[in-house]
């Protein structure tokens, strides 16, 4: 997914992934409902016998939490920049392995490909 | 600096330039003085009239909170692994570009200095 096409949910679902571990058990229980398991704040009020006004309030602290640690840390759109850009590299290492100006058994087919390999490990 | 080589002061410093934004604005005027202007702990003392135990107690506080977030999401080792192993790949792509197989003004030499200034920007 390109960072220019992430819509304000899956935001939303990314910051939890990234900041997530600096939430509170609980809060981290009624995210986890809403973001992995997608139940809506009905089901999550039932699920966990409070009211829906509790769910609610709970997943608007947790989210302006969130959105705080991204903008004073800024790493995750900085993360999802990153990996994007991983991206491209890899698409132009690609097209240039095509070039007929290389040879399969020349060292420079081989050392794209042991590139490509390094550069695969920036993704994690 | 690779991350093998980062002694215990290194750390310290890194993990404040990393999540200073998180601590107290008095947290942060302290590990400034520390680890950025390099003041002793009594040199500290005297600039802000509190005492030395004072300044320790503090710088040992926030050095634990940034130590905790980084426990927790361990993103400033994943960057500086990230860093060496960008740099190891910028080496391998200035080896290959003086490669033999490739000619000046080749597609795949072009492409290779493209490459490089792409990955360049996954430095910042």
């Amino acid at each position: 997914m390109k960072v220019s096409e992430i819509d304000n949910m899956a935001f939303e679902s990314l910051l939890y992934d990234f900041y997530g571990v600096l939430l509170t058990d609980k809060q981290r229980e009624v995210m986890e409902l809403y973001h992995e398991e997608n139940y809506s704040i009905v089901e999550i009020a039932r699920e966990l016998k409070v009211s829906k006004q509790a769910v609610y309030d709970n997943l608007k602290k947790s989210d302006r939490i969130l959105r705080e640690y991204e903008a004073k840390l800024g790493l995750m759109l900085s993360l999802l920049k990153s990996r994007e850009l991983i991206g491209s590299v890899q698409d132009r290492i690609d097209e240039l392995m095509k070039s007929p100006e290389l040879t399969d058994d020349g060292e420079v087919k081989k050392g794209l490909l042991e590139i490509r390999e390094m550069i695969s490990g920036l993704e994690e």
